[in-house]
């Protein structure tokens, strides 16, 4: 069905939030008309409280300094956590990953967010994403004894982990580096993985080299 | 799969969006998380934007103090054009109805908005949606010939237009009473309905008492 936000006698503040709903990924015109005309029936409170958090998370929402996940403050509260191993790091795409893997319970180790995947297709390279971030991080602190590569199981993520893998050996041999056990469906996004599969791939992470 | 919003490092920032957004109808925990941190990746400015759209949907819309459809003005654009055809009203459920009726181009009269539907299992009666505003507006202006219920074809829908039909007919009985024909499915809501069905029901329109 053909969007009605054009349609002139649309009071034009109605018609405007039908537009700017469309700037949310996966919601469509017919959704967006859905949710704008939804709202008109809520209470104002309500839509406040949707507005007000909207803004909140630009302005109140800053990244880790060391991990690089999402935070309120300059370090967050994984890597501020002294009861965390600090010699284990899992690396994973985005911050999404973290509190999925966070809610199996089964790592306590720190966490380090890249941000996206390498993806030669749609022009990401290793220096769009936050790998630099990675090495300073490692080189800085030798403490640090394992890296558990938990990027998705899909072309980027294999890729980027091997990426990683790759430039690791070049820098510090003594790393272990491994990756998250093939107990995941190949081909899926971490971010839809149930606890178990999850408990699973961490219990029976194996050798980079051997698993890739 | 369970929200994650709770989780304890998530920045409280984050899971309040995920928590506020769930505040619209059809948004579940899974896709409140999945649009919460997609806005993480939009600029300041698309956030933002929506924020405002939320709250200009609640600062600048009122209804329209004649047919009840929402506006920006005490009277909508639809009820002060002088080219449309004041003898004939069209009675729908929602707002969203008129965009709908309107964008098939087959109707030239004016509208009133009802609000809702007649349902007694969810303890709405007659007077908890706009009928007396109906009835006042009919008594007030003589050159009102026609009336073209509207309402959807579902039980709630049907019930309603029985109840207006009976009202007005005991008011004014010189009074053309017809109902959509029934071209439209039998069960379905009039917001899902295409141009060409629209077109159809609305041109071969027959008098209530033979339809009923």
């Amino acid at each position: 069905m053909t969007p009605l936000s054009n349609f002139q006698f649309m009071p034009p503040a109605l018609s405007k939030l039908i537009e700017s709903l469309r700037l949310l990924p996966g919601i469509g015109p017919k959704t967006a008309q859905k949710l704008a005309f939804s709202t008109l029936k809520m209470s104002t409170e309500q839509v406040k409280e949707i507005s007000e958090s909207l803004l909140d998370i630009k302005t109140q929402i800053i990244y880790c300094e060391s991990c690089q996940n999402i935070s309120e403050n300059t370090n967050c509260n994984i890597c501020i956590d002294d009861k965390r191993d600090s010699s284990i790091i899992c690396v994973v795409e985005e911050s999404m990953d973290v509190y999925v893997l966070e809610k199996s319970g089964a790592f306590k180790g720190k966490f380090h967010v890249l941000h996206g995947s390498i993806s030669p297709v749609n022009g990401i390279g290793p220096d769009e994403i936050r790998i630099k971030e990675l090495i300073n991080r490692i080189n800085d602190k030798p403490e640090i004894e394992e890296i558990v590569i938990a990027t998705n199981l899909n072309l980027e993520g294999e890729a980027t982990a091997m990426y990683i893998n790759q430039v690791l050996n070049n820098s510090k041999s003594k790393l272990k580096i491994t990756r998250l056990a093939r107990g995941l469906p190949s081909g899926s996004d971490i971010e839809y993985a149930d606890d178990t599969t999850i408990l699973h791939a961490l219990g029976s992470r194996v050798n980079i080299n051997e698993s890739l």
